[in-house]
């Protein structure tokens, strides 16, 4: 098990977002850099540039792994680029990048993206506060193999709260205090 | 633009399905090969393989594009198979692989795969009748960008009349009669 | 273990090929298709295509399996598309996507094919009279962890000997008769 | 363009390595560390992890990019991972994950990581002193697209000169000083 690795929360959510999404997006990105993860986005816009700029303002480290070719064909706020070169099909590693996944807002890819989380046993957040996917499929099951749902936060208190309490549980094999 | 080119259906769902989900995955292979088109399918059990029998049976044609790295590594009524090596990534291939997408039941990785075909514009049926995502989002948008919803079938009659339409829309770039 | 499965061979090699490799590779595609085999190829031009329309001249099916993400884009030969819609990351299936594998010329693209191809164990044959990785990689090993080297073939005669002893080794598997 | 992105330099090289590699490796991360660019490798054992120790060590920062699908599957040095779950196929990414790619022997992965490293033009600094592909390739050109070559370093001394060349050639559009 690594003893160098720093807890990673993947947010996920759409390119194109409205206002309320992009508020919670960023004090989600400033949340995740409160509780010492390193987030993971797409490293495109909407939601992915704001949590960005919310963690990298708050002193966080941002990666970004996108569907693009080019290193620096990424948005502003990232630390760290991974291009892909595969499209929408990078929807398969951003949605499992994290040791947790938050929802917030989002449509058809971020629903590739849970589709990916739920059967990688990732444990989801979605923000039932923002209209798309995020409102849509919080509080439910994605299908019966898991035990769990996706859980439900309606706002960033609440996000904090959850992703706290799940990031704990990750703690003992990780060298990072939180 | 390709004068060989025969019009693929993809049949996308479970590999653990149900009595109604299976019966139905068999007919509408038979239905497939019926109206002369080939059917592709992600390779594996149930759904997968109840389609595939079923079009087989009907002396039609069956592709499989499998998470596998083998040749062998194949269901049993697939006359050529894709092997991808690349685990659930291949979703992104099988939810894109046919002129049109049709929906059997179906859990996360399903609904994987409905994400891309709505993504990369593929016309999409799902049987109503089938529990599972092909039930629950039957006559939903995934989201706003296209027009369209994906298109509810409650029984195989329907199906066959839904799917003869859009093959039709299809049939003059194509060199196969239907 | 399918009883259906007909056996077939990817031909791998460049979009831009010179007149020799084009040759090779029309006839190779309609030895292909004598021997009862089903083409694979990457569905784009050169050799990929050259190769697609010996066989389908032959009476022999060809897949594609293309970057691409639309089903027309495809050349002309191809009977059944199946789109990635993952840019050079779809190398990772075409080069795996026979029972054996055909070089024929070829520049990077197809030197990560024939990667792929020694690491998912296919039989790899390398026509030595084309210039590029066919001719470069012939006879040679690509790493100390098989046996066998990637075997040289100077011309289409001894290839048609080379797939035919190849194919057979696989028929007690396969329902076709070679 | 990121004003936030930091430098990486990707190390490919097998999982399973002699003690020159291992030796070369360890060093070239400590490079990396030292020029102020972040090491991005395939996570595993081998090179992977000789090069991430050789880097954390001194105090540089290391992205795993592996086939793996969970989390904590990864080696030891990793301070970030992205695990993509789609074995092989992750070396179409793992070969073009940084401004430049350094390579250090190598079998048929390492193989296909440089292909894509050409194709996605990114420069190639091989070590030619480690048997494996860096040796077999150093000075050469994997096809004509590029004017260049893959660069031959004989050692350390040399590897730091180039990567340092390099480095200072993508440093205006990167807000890391050397």
């Amino acid at each position: 098990m690594s003893t160098h690795r720093i807890l990673q929360v993947a947010v996920i959510g759409s390119s194109e977002a409205d206002e309320t999404a992009l508020k919670i997006a960023e004090q989600a990105g400033a949340v995740i850099a409160k509780l010492g993860a390193a987030l993971v986005t797409g490293g495109r816009g909407g939601v992915m540039a704001a949590a960005s700029k919310g963690c990298a303002a708050a002193s966080g480290t941002v990666i970004a792994v996108t569907p693009h070719k080019q290193m620096d064909d990424v948005n502003d706020y990232a630390h760290y680029h991974i291009p892909t070169g595969m499209g929408w099909a990078r929807n398969a590693i951003t949605g499992i990048a994290g040791d947790v996944v938050v929802v917030i807002g989002g449509s058809a890819g971020t629903l590739s993206e849970i589709a990916y989380a739920w059967m990688y046993d990732r444990p989801i957040i979605a923000m039932s506060c923002c209209e798309g996917w995020s409102k849509r499929i919080a509080g439910q099951k994605v299908d019966d193999r898991r035990d769990d749902v996706i859980v439900a936060c309606k706002t960033i208190a609440e996000l904090e709260s959850a992703l706290r309490d799940r990031l704990e549980h990750f703690s003992p094999t990780c060298s990072v205090s939180l």
